[in-house]
Protein backbone atom coordinates (compact mmCIF):
# COMPACT_ATOMS: atom_id res chain seq x y z
CA UNK A 1 0.00 0.00 0.00
CA UNK A 2 2.97 2.46 1.38
CA UNK A 3 4.86 2.12 -1.66
CA UNK A 4 1.84 2.62 -4.22
CA UNK A 5 1.09 5.58 -2.47
CA UNK A 6 4.38 6.61 -2.28
CA UNK A 7 4.65 6.71 -6.23
CA UNK A 8 1.85 8.58 -6.93
CA UNK A 9 2.22 10.97 -9.77
CA UNK A 10 -0.73 12.89 -11.58
CA UNK A 11 -1.46 11.91 -15.08
CA UNK A 12 -2.57 14.27 -17.82
CA UNK A 13 -2.55 12.00 -21.63
CA UNK A 14 -4.43 9.06 -21.08
CA UNK A 15 -4.90 6.38 -24.04
CA UNK A 16 -8.42 5.93 -25.65
CA UNK A 17 -8.48 2.46 -23.59
CA UNK A 18 -12.01 2.64 -21.64
CA UNK A 19 -12.48 1.92 -18.21
CA UNK A 20 -13.87 -2.18 -18.21
CA UNK A 21 -17.55 -1.56 -15.74
CA UNK A 22 -16.18 -4.24 -13.30
CA UNK A 23 -13.31 -2.23 -12.98
CA UNK A 24 -14.99 0.91 -12.40
CA UNK A 25 -17.33 -0.03 -9.93
CA UNK A 26 -14.64 -2.06 -7.76
CA UNK A 27 -12.91 1.65 -7.73
CA UNK A 28 -16.31 3.21 -6.90
CA UNK A 29 -17.08 0.79 -4.16
CA UNK A 30 -13.75 2.10 -2.63
CA UNK A 31 -14.34 5.31 -2.37
CA UNK A 32 -18.03 4.42 -0.34
CA UNK A 33 -16.03 2.96 2.22
CA UNK A 34 -14.64 5.94 3.28
CA UNK A 35 -15.32 7.55 6.69
CA UNK A 36 -18.15 9.98 6.76
CA UNK A 37 -19.11 12.14 8.92
CA UNK A 38 -21.84 10.09 11.47
CA UNK A 39 -21.73 7.54 8.51
CA UNK A 40 -24.57 10.22 7.01
CA UNK A 41 -22.69 9.69 3.63
CA UNK A 42 -23.28 13.23 2.92
CA UNK A 43 -21.74 13.22 -0.57
CA UNK A 44 -22.43 12.29 -4.18
CA UNK A 45 -19.99 11.07 -7.68
CA UNK A 46 -21.59 11.90 -10.64
CA UNK A 47 -19.80 9.90 -13.42
CA UNK A 48 -19.51 11.48 -16.93
CA UNK A 49 -18.41 9.08 -20.01
CA UNK A 50 -20.97 10.46 -22.76
CA UNK A 51 -19.01 12.55 -24.56
CA UNK A 52 -21.19 15.46 -25.12
CA UNK A 53 -21.63 15.84 -21.71
CA UNK A 54 -17.56 15.22 -20.87
CA UNK A 55 -17.23 18.34 -23.81
CA UNK A 56 -18.95 20.52 -21.44
CA UNK A 57 -17.39 19.62 -18.63
CA UNK A 58 -13.76 20.03 -20.44
CA UNK A 59 -15.51 23.87 -21.37
CA UNK A 60 -15.76 24.45 -17.68
CA UNK A 61 -12.76 23.21 -16.78
CA UNK A 62 -10.49 25.73 -18.53
CA UNK A 63 -10.51 23.08 -21.58
CA UNK A 64 -8.02 21.24 -20.11
CA UNK A 65 -7.85 18.11 -22.40
CA UNK A 66 -7.00 15.55 -20.36
CA UNK A 67 -11.26 15.83 -19.19
CA UNK A 68 -12.00 15.11 -23.06
CA UNK A 69 -9.11 12.47 -22.92
CA UNK A 70 -9.78 10.53 -19.67
CA UNK A 71 -12.75 8.01 -20.60
CA UNK A 72 -14.35 8.14 -16.81
CA UNK A 73 -14.84 12.01 -14.94
CA UNK A 74 -15.93 11.87 -11.67
CA UNK A 75 -17.29 14.98 -10.09
CA UNK A 76 -17.22 15.31 -5.80
CA UNK A 77 -19.97 16.45 -4.15
CA UNK A 78 -20.94 18.15 -0.76
CA UNK A 79 -24.45 16.42 -0.65
CA UNK A 80 -27.09 17.09 2.20
CA UNK A 81 -29.89 16.70 -0.94
CA UNK A 82 -30.48 12.77 -0.33
CA UNK A 83 -30.50 13.51 3.55
CA UNK A 84 -32.20 15.84 3.80
CA UNK A 85 -35.52 14.61 1.68
CA UNK A 86 -35.01 11.23 3.70
CA UNK A 87 -35.47 13.29 6.65
CA UNK A 88 -38.48 14.74 4.77
CA UNK A 89 -39.85 11.48 4.42
CA UNK A 90 -39.17 10.21 7.90
CA UNK A 91 -41.10 12.80 9.96
CA UNK A 92 -37.66 14.94 10.80
CA UNK A 93 -37.03 17.96 10.77
CA UNK A 94 -33.33 18.59 9.05
CA UNK A 95 -31.01 21.33 10.44
CA UNK A 96 -28.38 20.76 6.95
CA UNK A 97 -28.95 24.27 4.60
CA UNK A 98 -25.89 26.14 6.81
CA UNK A 99 -21.82 26.54 6.22
CA UNK A 100 -21.14 23.30 8.60
CA UNK A 101 -23.07 21.46 7.10
CA UNK A 102 -21.52 21.95 3.01
CA UNK A 103 -18.18 22.20 4.67
CA UNK A 104 -18.75 18.63 6.57
CA UNK A 105 -20.04 17.48 3.33
CA UNK A 106 -16.83 18.51 1.47
CA UNK A 107 -14.83 16.58 3.93
CA UNK A 108 -17.24 13.08 3.12
CA UNK A 109 -16.63 14.24 -0.57
CA UNK A 110 -13.27 14.57 -0.57
CA UNK A 111 -11.75 11.44 1.62
CA UNK A 112 -13.61 8.96 -0.89
CA UNK A 113 -11.96 11.38 -3.33
CA UNK A 114 -8.59 10.05 -2.39
CA UNK A 115 -9.71 6.36 -1.47
CA UNK A 116 -10.80 6.06 -5.51
CA UNK A 117 -7.34 7.84 -6.69
CA UNK A 118 -5.44 5.30 -4.74
CA UNK A 119 -7.81 2.13 -5.83
CA UNK A 120 -7.56 3.69 -9.38
CA UNK A 121 -3.90 3.88 -9.05
CA UNK A 122 -3.87 0.42 -7.36
CA UNK A 123 -5.67 -0.78 -11.34
CA UNK A 124 -2.59 0.99 -12.95
CA UNK A 125 -5.11 3.86 -14.25
CA UNK A 126 -4.02 7.27 -13.84
CA UNK A 127 -5.87 10.32 -12.33
CA UNK A 128 -5.70 13.71 -12.15
CA UNK A 129 -7.42 16.29 -9.38
CA UNK A 130 -9.39 19.28 -11.21
CA UNK A 131 -8.60 22.48 -9.34
CA UNK A 132 -10.36 24.48 -11.30
CA UNK A 133 -13.94 22.52 -9.95
CA UNK A 134 -14.25 25.09 -7.09
CA UNK A 135 -13.70 27.89 -9.59
CA UNK A 136 -16.16 26.98 -12.17
CA UNK A 137 -18.92 25.62 -9.69
CA UNK A 138 -22.04 27.47 -11.09
CA UNK A 139 -21.10 26.22 -14.65
CA UNK A 140 -20.58 22.41 -13.70
CA UNK A 141 -24.05 23.00 -11.35
CA UNK A 142 -26.06 23.68 -14.65
CA UNK A 143 -24.38 20.54 -16.54
CA UNK A 144 -24.62 18.22 -14.23
CA UNK A 145 -27.74 19.72 -13.18
CA UNK A 146 -27.13 19.14 -9.50
CA UNK A 147 -30.21 20.44 -7.53
CA UNK A 148 -29.92 22.45 -3.99
CA UNK A 149 -27.81 21.03 -1.20
CA UNK A 150 -25.31 20.16 -3.80
CA UNK A 151 -22.45 21.75 -4.20
CA UNK A 152 -19.54 20.17 -6.75
CA UNK A 153 -16.02 19.93 -4.75
CA UNK A 154 -13.57 18.41 -6.79
CA UNK A 155 -13.01 16.13 -9.65
CA UNK A 156 -11.20 13.50 -10.59
CA UNK A 157 -10.22 12.62 -14.38
CA UNK A 158 -8.83 8.42 -14.84
CA UNK A 159 -8.18 6.10 -16.94
CA UNK A 160 -4.73 4.30 -18.76
CA UNK A 161 -1.81 6.75 -18.59
CA UNK A 162 -0.60 7.52 -22.22
CA UNK A 163 2.63 9.27 -20.42
CA UNK A 164 5.27 8.44 -17.40
CA UNK A 165 5.97 11.92 -15.61
CA UNK A 166 9.14 11.89 -13.42
CA UNK A 167 7.87 11.98 -10.16
CA UNK A 168 6.90 15.63 -8.56
CA UNK A 169 9.20 17.22 -6.02
CA UNK A 170 8.14 17.84 -2.71
CA UNK A 171 9.10 20.06 0.00
CA UNK A 172 11.34 18.32 2.59
CA UNK A 173 9.11 16.58 4.96
CA UNK A 174 10.01 18.53 8.03
CA UNK A 175 8.30 21.25 6.24
CA UNK A 176 4.84 20.20 6.51
CA UNK A 177 5.18 18.93 10.24
CA UNK A 178 4.70 20.15 13.27
CA UNK A 179 6.08 18.54 16.60
CA UNK A 180 3.47 18.58 19.34
CA UNK A 181 2.40 22.36 18.26
CA UNK A 182 2.71 24.84 15.86
CA UNK A 183 6.46 26.21 15.42
CA UNK A 184 6.24 29.18 12.88
CA UNK A 185 8.40 29.49 10.26
CA UNK A 186 11.61 32.16 10.37
CA UNK A 187 13.44 33.75 7.18
CA UNK A 188 15.87 30.95 7.74
CA UNK A 189 13.54 28.10 7.77
CA UNK A 190 11.79 29.47 4.89
CA UNK A 191 14.95 29.18 3.02
CA UNK A 192 16.17 26.28 4.30
CA UNK A 193 12.97 24.53 3.11
CA UNK A 194 12.31 26.03 -0.38
CA UNK A 195 16.13 25.83 -1.18
CA UNK A 196 15.83 22.36 -3.03
CA UNK A 197 12.55 23.20 -4.49
CA UNK A 198 14.32 26.07 -5.77
CA UNK A 199 17.58 24.54 -7.52
CA UNK A 200 15.56 22.64 -9.16
CA UNK A 201 15.98 22.59 -13.22
CA UNK A 202 12.49 22.24 -13.72
CA UNK A 203 12.54 25.69 -11.30
CA UNK A 204 15.43 27.21 -13.80
CA UNK A 205 13.42 26.60 -16.56
CA UNK A 206 10.23 27.98 -15.32
CA UNK A 207 11.93 31.01 -14.01
CA UNK A 208 13.75 31.69 -17.90
CA UNK A 209 10.54 30.90 -19.49
CA UNK A 210 8.56 33.28 -17.47
CA UNK A 211 10.84 36.02 -17.41
CA UNK A 212 10.54 36.22 -13.56
CA UNK A 213 13.01 36.51 -10.71
CA UNK A 214 11.51 33.93 -8.35
CA UNK A 215 9.61 30.79 -8.21
CA UNK A 216 7.29 32.56 -5.93
CA UNK A 217 6.37 35.19 -8.14
CA UNK A 218 5.48 32.77 -11.20
CA UNK A 219 3.26 31.44 -8.30
CA UNK A 220 1.55 34.92 -7.32
CA UNK A 221 1.85 36.84 -11.04
CA UNK A 222 0.96 34.15 -12.97
CA UNK A 223 -0.57 30.94 -11.55
CA UNK A 224 -2.59 31.69 -8.80
CA UNK A 225 -3.26 35.66 -8.84
CA UNK A 226 -4.50 37.40 -6.28
CA UNK A 227 -7.39 38.75 -8.59
CA UNK A 228 -8.52 35.15 -9.75
CA UNK A 229 -8.72 34.45 -6.07
CA UNK A 230 -10.63 36.81 -4.91
CA UNK A 231 -13.27 37.10 -7.77
CA UNK A 232 -13.33 32.89 -7.46
CA UNK A 233 -13.42 33.29 -3.42
CA UNK A 234 -16.83 35.60 -4.48
CA UNK A 235 -18.25 33.17 -6.94
CA UNK A 236 -18.02 30.22 -4.98
CA UNK A 237 -19.18 31.76 -1.88
CA UNK A 238 -22.37 32.97 -4.07
CA UNK A 239 -22.43 28.89 -4.93
CA UNK A 240 -22.72 27.80 -1.46
CA UNK A 241 -25.28 30.25 -0.85
CA UNK A 242 -26.91 29.70 -4.01
CA UNK A 243 -27.50 26.24 -3.49
CA UNK A 244 -28.74 26.85 0.42
CA UNK A 245 -25.89 26.22 2.72
CA UNK A 246 -25.96 29.83 3.64
CA UNK A 247 -28.72 29.73 6.26
CA UNK A 248 -26.44 30.29 9.62
CA UNK A 249 -28.90 32.16 11.70
CA UNK B 1 -4.83 -2.34 -1.98
CA UNK B 2 -8.55 -2.02 -3.03
CA UNK B 3 -9.34 -4.81 0.13
CA UNK B 4 -7.78 -2.94 2.67
CA UNK B 5 -9.33 0.23 1.59
CA UNK B 6 -12.73 -2.39 1.68
CA UNK B 7 -11.64 -3.53 5.21
CA UNK B 8 -11.62 -0.04 6.61
CA UNK B 9 -13.78 0.57 10.29
CA UNK B 10 -12.86 3.42 12.06
CA UNK B 11 -11.14 2.65 15.80
CA UNK B 12 -12.38 3.96 19.21
CA UNK B 13 -10.13 1.55 21.40
CA UNK B 14 -6.59 1.66 21.13
CA UNK B 15 -4.00 -0.02 23.16
CA UNK B 16 -1.29 1.60 24.93
CA UNK B 17 1.45 0.93 22.51
CA UNK B 18 3.51 3.60 20.75
CA UNK B 19 4.06 4.14 17.19
CA UNK B 20 7.74 3.37 16.73
CA UNK B 21 8.98 6.76 15.04
CA UNK B 22 10.13 4.90 11.37
CA UNK B 23 6.25 3.73 11.17
CA UNK B 24 5.68 7.30 12.07
CA UNK B 25 7.74 8.96 9.75
CA UNK B 26 6.88 6.32 7.23
CA UNK B 27 2.74 7.21 7.15
CA UNK B 28 3.83 10.98 7.29
CA UNK B 29 6.15 10.68 4.50
CA UNK B 30 3.13 8.78 2.14
CA UNK B 31 0.75 11.63 3.48
CA UNK B 32 2.90 13.85 1.92
CA UNK B 33 2.66 12.49 -1.40
CA UNK B 34 -0.89 13.09 -1.94
CA UNK B 35 -1.80 15.43 -4.75
CA UNK B 36 -1.76 18.95 -3.86
CA UNK B 37 -2.82 22.15 -5.99
CA UNK B 38 0.11 23.78 -7.81
CA UNK B 39 2.06 21.52 -5.92
CA UNK B 40 1.68 24.32 -3.59
CA UNK B 41 1.80 21.67 -0.31
CA UNK B 42 -0.65 24.46 1.57
CA UNK B 43 -1.22 22.17 4.18
CA UNK B 44 0.09 21.55 7.77
CA UNK B 45 0.20 18.08 10.15
CA UNK B 46 0.88 18.73 13.54
CA UNK B 47 1.64 15.80 15.53
CA UNK B 48 0.41 15.53 18.86
CA UNK B 49 1.92 12.59 21.04
CA UNK B 50 2.85 14.49 24.51
CA UNK B 51 0.26 13.35 27.43
CA UNK B 52 -0.31 17.30 28.97
CA UNK B 53 -1.05 18.48 25.09
CA UNK B 54 -3.16 15.42 24.27
CA UNK B 55 -5.56 16.13 27.45
CA UNK B 56 -5.90 19.62 26.14
CA UNK B 57 -6.86 18.19 23.07
CA UNK B 58 -9.04 15.53 24.27
CA UNK B 59 -11.23 18.18 26.18
CA UNK B 60 -11.50 20.16 23.13
CA UNK B 61 -12.33 17.19 21.50
CA UNK B 62 -15.48 16.60 23.57
CA UNK B 63 -13.84 14.11 26.15
CA UNK B 64 -13.83 11.98 23.63
CA UNK B 65 -11.65 9.36 25.30
CA UNK B 66 -9.83 7.96 21.74
CA UNK B 67 -7.86 11.03 21.70
CA UNK B 68 -6.15 10.23 25.18
CA UNK B 69 -5.93 6.73 24.75
CA UNK B 70 -4.53 6.39 20.69
CA UNK B 71 -0.96 7.77 21.51
CA UNK B 72 -0.44 10.00 18.36
CA UNK B 73 -3.23 12.59 17.35
CA UNK B 74 -2.56 14.81 13.97
CA UNK B 75 -4.40 17.86 13.28
CA UNK B 76 -4.60 18.62 9.78
CA UNK B 77 -4.86 22.40 8.54
CA UNK B 78 -5.37 24.03 5.96
CA UNK B 79 -2.15 26.15 6.11
CA UNK B 80 -1.32 29.31 3.78
CA UNK B 81 1.01 30.89 6.31
CA UNK B 82 4.16 28.98 4.81
CA UNK B 83 3.74 29.39 1.53
CA UNK B 84 3.23 33.30 2.22
CA UNK B 85 5.76 33.86 4.01
CA UNK B 86 7.96 32.11 0.76
CA UNK B 87 6.36 34.90 -1.62
CA UNK B 88 7.21 37.61 1.15
CA UNK B 89 11.01 36.41 1.59
CA UNK B 90 11.30 36.12 -2.51
CA UNK B 91 9.64 39.71 -3.47
CA UNK B 92 6.45 37.94 -4.77
CA UNK B 93 2.78 39.58 -3.80
CA UNK B 94 0.74 36.62 -2.37
CA UNK B 95 -2.86 36.91 -2.76
CA UNK B 96 -3.87 34.12 -0.47
CA UNK B 97 -6.22 35.75 2.44
CA UNK B 98 -9.36 35.00 0.89
CA UNK B 99 -12.05 32.13 0.86
CA UNK B 100 -11.05 30.47 -2.46
CA UNK B 101 -7.58 29.97 -0.60
CA UNK B 102 -8.84 28.64 1.98
CA UNK B 103 -10.80 26.03 0.63
CA UNK B 104 -8.07 25.26 -1.55
CA UNK B 105 -5.63 24.42 1.53
CA UNK B 106 -8.38 22.43 2.98
CA UNK B 107 -8.75 20.02 -0.05
CA UNK B 108 -4.65 19.81 0.57
CA UNK B 109 -5.33 18.99 4.17
CA UNK B 110 -7.75 16.18 3.34
CA UNK B 111 -6.20 14.06 0.47
CA UNK B 112 -3.51 13.74 2.75
CA UNK B 113 -5.49 13.18 5.76
CA UNK B 114 -6.67 10.09 3.98
CA UNK B 115 -3.37 9.20 2.62
CA UNK B 116 -2.16 8.84 6.28
CA UNK B 117 -5.56 7.32 6.86
CA UNK B 118 -4.64 4.46 4.52
CA UNK B 119 -0.92 4.19 5.10
CA UNK B 120 -1.48 3.52 9.05
CA UNK B 121 -3.91 0.85 8.22
CA UNK B 122 -1.80 -0.77 5.86
CA UNK B 123 0.54 -1.03 9.12
CA UNK B 124 -2.29 -2.76 11.12
CA UNK B 125 -3.13 0.71 12.69
CA UNK B 126 -6.56 1.94 13.46
CA UNK B 127 -8.12 5.45 13.30
CA UNK B 128 -10.44 7.61 13.62
CA UNK B 129 -11.54 11.14 11.96
CA UNK B 130 -12.73 13.92 14.66
CA UNK B 131 -15.23 15.71 13.04
CA UNK B 132 -15.37 17.53 16.51
CA UNK B 133 -12.46 19.66 14.87
CA UNK B 134 -14.79 21.92 12.85
CA UNK B 135 -16.07 22.76 15.90
CA UNK B 136 -13.92 23.64 18.12
CA UNK B 137 -11.51 25.37 15.98
CA UNK B 138 -11.21 28.12 18.27
CA UNK B 139 -9.59 26.12 21.03
CA UNK B 140 -7.68 23.62 18.91
CA UNK B 141 -5.81 26.89 17.05
CA UNK B 142 -5.17 28.07 20.85
CA UNK B 143 -3.76 24.62 22.08
CA UNK B 144 -1.48 24.14 18.86
CA UNK B 145 -0.54 28.11 19.29
CA UNK B 146 -2.07 27.99 15.18
CA UNK B 147 -1.01 31.32 13.65
CA UNK B 148 -2.89 33.34 10.74
CA UNK B 149 -3.24 31.63 7.81
CA UNK B 150 -3.76 28.10 9.42
CA UNK B 151 -7.43 26.89 10.09
CA UNK B 152 -7.60 23.32 11.33
CA UNK B 153 -9.76 20.53 9.14
CA UNK B 154 -9.71 17.73 10.27
CA UNK B 155 -7.88 15.30 12.71
CA UNK B 156 -7.01 11.85 13.09
CA UNK B 157 -6.64 9.65 15.80
CA UNK B 158 -3.63 6.73 15.14
CA UNK B 159 -2.76 3.69 17.49
CA UNK B 160 -3.29 0.04 17.90
CA UNK B 161 -6.45 -0.90 17.54
CA UNK B 162 -7.83 -2.69 21.40
CA UNK B 163 -11.06 -3.54 19.87
CA UNK B 164 -12.05 -5.32 16.28
CA UNK B 165 -15.57 -3.63 15.40
CA UNK B 166 -17.85 -4.64 13.25
CA UNK B 167 -17.47 -2.94 9.18
CA UNK B 168 -20.36 -0.18 9.51
CA UNK B 169 -22.94 -0.39 7.00
CA UNK B 170 -22.97 1.49 3.67
CA UNK B 171 -26.28 2.47 1.35
CA UNK B 172 -26.56 0.77 -1.45
CA UNK B 173 -23.47 2.15 -4.17
CA UNK B 174 -26.24 3.56 -6.26
CA UNK B 175 -27.29 5.83 -3.60
CA UNK B 176 -24.40 7.74 -4.17
CA UNK B 177 -23.80 7.14 -7.32
CA UNK B 178 -25.22 9.44 -10.45
CA UNK B 179 -24.66 8.17 -14.14
CA UNK B 180 -23.87 11.08 -16.54
CA UNK B 181 -25.41 13.69 -14.55
CA UNK B 182 -27.45 14.31 -11.32
CA UNK B 183 -30.82 12.52 -11.18
CA UNK B 184 -32.75 13.65 -8.19
CA UNK B 185 -34.46 11.38 -5.24
CA UNK B 186 -37.83 10.03 -6.06
CA UNK B 187 -39.67 9.12 -2.60
CA UNK B 188 -39.40 5.62 -3.56
CA UNK B 189 -35.24 5.94 -4.46
CA UNK B 190 -35.64 6.98 -0.84
CA UNK B 191 -37.60 4.17 0.54
CA UNK B 192 -35.54 1.96 -1.23
CA UNK B 193 -32.05 2.92 -1.29
CA UNK B 194 -32.58 3.58 2.97
CA UNK B 195 -34.59 0.08 3.10
CA UNK B 196 -31.74 -1.86 4.33
CA UNK B 197 -30.17 0.65 6.77
CA UNK B 198 -33.69 1.05 8.56
CA UNK B 199 -33.94 -2.71 8.94
CA UNK B 200 -30.52 -3.17 10.93
CA UNK B 201 -30.42 -5.18 13.93
CA UNK B 202 -28.59 -1.65 14.98
CA UNK B 203 -31.64 0.76 14.07
CA UNK B 204 -33.57 -1.09 16.28
CA UNK B 205 -31.80 -1.33 19.41
CA UNK B 206 -31.29 2.73 18.72
CA UNK B 207 -34.58 3.39 18.22
CA UNK B 208 -35.98 1.81 21.24
CA UNK B 209 -32.78 3.04 23.43
CA UNK B 210 -33.73 6.94 22.16
CA UNK B 211 -37.29 6.46 22.02
CA UNK B 212 -37.51 8.01 18.74
CA UNK B 213 -40.05 6.67 15.57
CA UNK B 214 -37.22 6.71 13.18
CA UNK B 215 -33.82 6.61 12.83
CA UNK B 216 -33.98 10.08 10.73
CA UNK B 217 -34.95 11.84 13.79
CA UNK B 218 -32.06 10.29 15.91
CA UNK B 219 -29.62 12.80 13.24
CA UNK B 220 -32.25 15.46 13.19
CA UNK B 221 -33.16 15.36 17.07
CA UNK B 222 -30.24 14.04 18.91
CA UNK B 223 -26.76 13.77 17.02
CA UNK B 224 -26.57 16.70 14.28
CA UNK B 225 -29.21 18.96 15.48
CA UNK B 226 -30.07 22.41 13.69
CA UNK B 227 -29.39 24.78 16.70
CA UNK B 228 -25.65 23.18 17.35
CA UNK B 229 -24.95 23.39 13.07
CA UNK B 230 -26.21 26.85 13.18
CA UNK B 231 -24.13 27.47 16.08
CA UNK B 232 -20.81 25.82 14.54
CA UNK B 233 -21.62 27.61 11.57
CA UNK B 234 -21.24 30.97 13.14
CA UNK B 235 -18.14 29.83 14.59
CA UNK B 236 -16.10 28.05 11.76
CA UNK B 237 -16.77 31.19 9.39
CA UNK B 238 -15.45 33.37 12.42
CA UNK B 239 -12.19 31.62 12.63
CA UNK B 240 -11.95 31.73 8.66
CA UNK B 241 -11.94 35.22 8.86
CA UNK B 242 -9.85 36.00 12.45
CA UNK B 243 -7.12 33.62 10.20
CA UNK B 244 -7.22 36.29 7.57
CA UNK B 245 -9.02 33.99 4.99
CA UNK B 246 -11.95 36.58 4.26
CA UNK B 247 -10.66 39.18 2.38
CA UNK B 248 -12.70 38.98 -0.54
CA UNK B 249 -12.51 41.79 -2.05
Amino acid sequence: MIPLINNHRSIRKFTDKIIPNNFLNEILTAGAKASTTGNMQVYSMVVTTQKDIKEKLWEAHFKQNMVLEAPVTITFCADFNRFTKWCYARKADPGYDNFLSFFTAAIDALLVAQNIALAAESKNMGICYMGTTTYMAEKIIEILSLPKLVVPVTTLVIGYPAESPDMTDRLPLEAVIHNEVYRDYTNDDINRLYKDKESLELTARLLEKNNKETLAQIFTDNRYKRHDNVFFSKAYLKIIEMQGFMNNK
